[in-house]
């Protein structure tokens, strides 16, 4: 599939970062800032632009704040086309905590939000755009909100000047048809905008579902390198860049990197296909009850722990 | 997806014994059995009909030979709806090795064969059919062969008593597109016939495939409990079933034989997604280059891993 308009963004430090609240080594992400460059990868997400008055550095590594330091000494001064961004959740960050675009090498500030807090998200996303930075919204969790709510948080978005939004299949419970009728309402609901496509791997679905996100027309894709990202994961950025066919794109610099340092951290720690994620992901849950199951001593019953989520889920 | 034709095949035992010479001990493929009948599932392919003068039973484990003997055994005289299959590979089973099949517990033969000795499968097949059983043909490797001798070879299938035809992605290399454009040729060139769906998960797409050939239409899947199989292995059956929204499924008992047999044995010998046999499948080849990597005490360097085989392989 080649498609000049498509654009790749890797998320590995970002998303990588929810297992181990982002305690990674300079060394370690910096490997990946070059291998990404030199793969023609179009950005990469450092990590969350928070304010530090709500999350301790003690607790969290430098990747959950972003700031213009840290950024600087991975950045370093490699001269790239690549370019950088960071997320910024809802509530978690002071929009006076965001410099200036001309004060920042960031160039995009990905807005995340809930269906419910779409308005809130646009005014985020709006201040961005006003101080410099590419900005798009991210829609989390649409797998769980009613049809309605959704077309009504949609209508908002097209009237807001945030220029690219994403579907996200936050709990990986999304097959192909479902990504297809959604890639078309948002198509529809968003004339004008440029679609992004973010995927979790629960059922080892997230590459399949991004391809299908690109056949539906979809040009801004997320993935991680060897799928690292909370859970069970996310759409493996090696494969990805071997199924699009863009010349720009050299798939050698990710093997490189894959097994210097992501295949070691793997064993350290865990994320992919495992029975609890797979199980929350066919059951349209949140993650979180999956990562309690793996984190404990022994894994538990999973007949139990299905039956358990099953009778927990509400009507 | 509800389709009453739906069937679904688990060949865990004879894709898995690949990896390990089918060394299962009765109890592994037992509780297999077990827990396959109580889930609905429709067959279990329990190995492969093979004569004994051309494989040693020193080296190969009984499900390479599956003989009456061997079989009931392990099945006992469990009341079950389930079918029993094996598979026979041309030239590696004498058609008198294969008993009518009133004196058989096996209810299926299924022919694997390359498009080039499909009349040889053909012959086979309609040996299997005369001796009482039911009969397929897995239609190997088609992801390189011209399309002229692909279509040659279904025409010779039309016009055969084979009553159900697989289309096979041995390599793991076909995409959603790939997938559909092959299902709607097969499903032209074999009218009245019933097709097959058998998938690898080289690059994490053997479940999501196996989605696209139900919506194109096939009803007949394969799967292995928890993937097992050779290289990346196959669909997971527990993804299958957990798609598959018919009522006479029962996930439950699958997810207590993964926990009881299949975790712990995953230990033990290997199989699932690891960039060698990704390679391979973007590549469309042959996964033993990949085994060989995977098997060796250090992994290869993964770049000129890639770079020989783009090398190696003909124009």
């Amino acid at each position: 599939m080649f498609r000049p308009q498509i654009k790749v963004l890797d998320c590995t430090v970002r998303d990588g970062g929810l297992i181990n609240k982002w305690q990674f080594t300079d060394d370690f992400v910096r490997r990946i800032f070059y291998a990404l460059s030199r793969a023609g990868v179009d950005y990469m997400e450092v990590g969350y632009k928070s304010s530090e008055k709500y999350f301790s550095r003690s607790e969290n590594g430098a990747w959950k704040f972003c700031s213009e330091d840290d950024l600087k000494r991975v950045v370093g001064d490699l001269d790239t086309k690549m370019k950088l961004s960071a997320m910024a959740d809802i509530g978690r960050i002071d929009p006076e905590d965001i410099l200036p675009k001309k004060e920042s090498v960031l160039d995009m500030i990905r807005v995340a939000c809930y269906v419910k807090e779409v308005d809130k998200g646009i005014n985020l996303a709006h201040h961005c755009l006003d101080k410099g930075y590419e900005t798009t919204i991210n829609l989390m969790a649409v797998s769980k909100v009613l049809e309605r709510d959704l077309d009504e948080a949609l209508d908002d978005l097209s009237k807001s000047a945030v220029p690219v939004i994403y579907l996200v299949d936050s709990f990986g419970a999304m097959y192909s048809e479902q990504i297809h009728f959604l890639a078309k309402k948002y198509m529809e609901a968003l004339p004008g905008k440029e679609l992004g496509i973010h995927t979790h791997n629960n059922q080892q679905l997230a590459f399949a579902n991004t391809i299908e996100g690109i056949i539906a027309g979809i040009n801004r894709l997320d993935a991680t390198l060897y799928g690292m990202g909370r859970g069970a994961g996310n759409c493996p950025l090696e494969l990805l860049l071997s199924f699009l066919k863009n010349p720009k794109f050299d798939i050698r610099p990710i093997f490189e990197v894959i097994q210097e340092i992501l295949i070691p951290i793997k064993g350290e720690i865990e994320w992919g296909y495992h029975i609890p994620y797979m199980i929350t992901g066919i059951l349209n849950e949140h993650p979180r009850s999956g990562m309690k199951a793996m984190s404990a001593e022994k894994l538990p019953d999973l007949r139990k722990f299905y039956e358990g989520l099953l009778e927990g889920t509400p009507d």
